[in-house]
């Protein structure tokens, strides 16, 4: 199998905080097409160090990929040293010239003279469009391999790896291909998770299981090589089957699904409309719903009800309620979704009221704590949840949770 | 200030999910002890690649920090690597070995004869207890700097490099320590905000600058090293005021601050409160507003109107307004604003209508195009913002847009 570095530029991406996700979201790209990542590195802005880095790997590997460093600034040092570790010189493309001030143009500003490093090609090199931003790419093909210069912006770089990359590397992938397959799963912990799947991996040798926990669920990848992947899919698929029969109800979807899809997906299919009542999660719900492109069909709105007033005034939660229960109890998130679903009129409504803290709670109900409603055309209901994490996990863990109480609901 | 490369070792770190947490958390005890990290890489277990990034990083850098590889495996290549791009042969210690063999006979496990590699020390170089497993670390002081040798498990790493690196590092930090101070700007480009601040650069070349461009905003990054962070402040300090001063308005915050907590701040200060009407971002604005602990004290509570007939029934929208303009229009925006103000009772009402995409929009109000409205005391205005981008990035930028002009009238 082909070998790929990977190279990041910048000294930003040094920080105890920030973490390199393009080389993550390569890498998974770059699998799937039969190459190996084998190095990667972050390198800050000295031109000296790069320059090295990318001799090294370009001595090294059979592509190179570099990330970063394509702006307009003093700082962009990425063109001069790959131009310098290939030996080669920098072109001066007029054509990119005018497409940039074109770019400006429409965006109603002025074309600063430091956009114009960003119209310098690597001599014998091609220039990769970047519809999304300023910093054209560039691909610079080799005996049986590459150097490929990608901009930094994970919105600029996905697009052009995908329309104008991928296609230039699969003459240059092995005879084998990586398969894998998602599986994403709501509602178990890792290790019960583990539990349940470990018998079922002996059987499936020719398959690479990896299980990822992430704050809100987890993911089974299964992974196979083979000379196609539709070979690689014939080992995969039988595992990926007992998978699904084990976990059961567990997994909700596959690949990049969201929960929030998933059910959106259910409620078109029914001809059902939802709505939100939120207020520990103060619109993270609808946040998620609206995420969905075309989630208009099914969604007419949510109110964020903060304030007990507006919990009262907006969704009708009877002020005697809210005295004697407090504003995070059961009957009030059943009192908040029976009343968003009155006033919108939508099929389905879902509520969640609770303490994401860090200050609030009582010693019956701490931080962590929520109740969730749903009200539908069978009544409506509530449950009580417990999360532990800071406020943003907290909050993100029940709305999670809120949509897949929905998501059973609709299969049921 | 002295430059430290982090290598981290091993295949598995190479996957598509993985993160290499070791070199983050590594990088800000790095960076309070007065080392700046200039590069770091992930290197797979082949031997020459390996050897080869050792001897490149201690080329460069000053001090070098490798983690994992030093298990009792045939892949466990470090200890060899090292050896080898130092120049000095491994020696077995016999005092060492024994410390293994007892860590066994405690554990009631009989010691494999592999395990016998975990006993090699770099000639010259000292070993590092290792109580939390089988692992040794190993320091090889150079000239001005050292190699160091850590295990890959963080809960081995983290108490070995606390306990017996820091020490041996501090008089190698030289007399200064790395002082960062980030300011937060929205609505200027990158390039503008550029020529903006390089004439102030000059004057401050103590001061390492790098702006970093996020979706939403940018940021700036003044670093300056000192021999206290007190002296490193006097350094930054002039150029932040500096920096603060030509972009004036366009600064709105410094550090993790969110362009919602600052709002959050200025409601706080003056007693106000705030509610919010949304169409194309969906709950996403009252989801940012949230996401800041504390802010039920000034956030009411929102409206996603998504459907017309919630902005009608909910917001009170004229049915005729949507008729007439439609839904992504400025009087309706300015409609949403007024009524949920009035509905709510807060001193502050934003609003977003627009269209996302990846579908709808008009000749004139193309897919990203939106209206915001803004109703307070002073009565009720509305503006149009048009973005590139995704659906995502245009509800993230609407939201930003309507919170900055939050910003604005609250400073006003």
């Amino acid at each position: 199998m082909p070998s790929v570095e990977i190279i990041a530029v910048g000294s930003e991406l040094l920080t105890p905080e920030r973490v390199d996700t393009n080389s993550l979201w390569l890498t998974a790209q770059l699998n799937e097409l039969g190459f190996e990542v084998t190095a990667k590195s972050i390198i800050g802005d000295q031109r000296e160090r790069l320059t090295q880095a990318y001799r090294q790997a370009l001595a090294s590997a059979d592509v190179v990929i570099s990330t970063g460093g394509l702006g307009p600034t003093e700082d962009d040092v990425t063109r001069d040293c790959a131009a310098e570790a290939l030996g080669v010189p920098l072109e001066h493309w007029e054509s990119l010239w005018d497409d940039l001030k074109a770019k400006f143009a429409r965006m109603g500003r002025p074309i600063p003279e430091n956009n114009r490093r960003q119209a310098s090609v690597l001599q014998g090199g091609e220039s990769l469009p970047n519809p999304h931003g300023t910093a054209p790419g560039q691909w610079f093909g080799r005996e049986g391999g590459a150097l490929v210069l990608l901009p930094g912006p994970p919105r600029e770089l996905k697009p052009m790896f995908s329309n104008h990359v991928m296609e230039r590397l699969r003459p240059l992938a092995g005879a084998s291909v990586l398969v894998r397959r998602t599986l994403k799963i709501y509602g178990l912990g890792e290790s019960a998770m583990d539990e349940m799947l470990a018998p079922l991996y002996p059987r499936h040798p020719e398959v690479t299981v990896t299980t990822l926990f992430t704050a809100l669920d987890l993911e089974v990848h299964l992974l196979a090589s083979g000379a196609t992947s539709e070979l690689g899919l014939r080992k995969v698929t039988p595992l990926e089957l007992a998978v699904r029969e084990v976990l059961g109800l567990y997994v909700y979807g596959e690949t990049a699904q969201s929960l929030a899809e998933v059910v959106g997906q259910q409620l078109l299919a029914a001809g059902k409309t939802l709505v939100t009542a939120e207020s520990i999660t103060g619109g993270l719900v609808a946040q998620r719903v609206t995420e969905v492109p075309g989630s208009s069909a099914y969604f007419l709105g949510g109110f964020v009800t903060y304030s007990e007033d507006m919990k009262h005034h907006v969704l009708g939660v009877p002020e005697g309620m809210l005295a004697q229960f407090s504003a995070v109890s059961a009957p009030v998130a059943e009192a908040m979704a029976a009343g968003a679903r009155a006033r919108s009129g939508a099929d389905y409504a879902l509520s969640l009221t609770g303490y994401a803290g860090p200050d609030g709670g009582t010693e019956e109900d701490p931080v962590g704590t929520a109740y969730l409603g749903l009200a539908g055309p069978a009544g409506v209901e509530s449950r009580r949840v417990k999360f532990v994490g800071d406020r943003e996990l907290v909050r993100s863990r029940c709305a999670q949770a809120a949509l897949d109480w929905l998501r059973r609901a609709l299969l049921a």
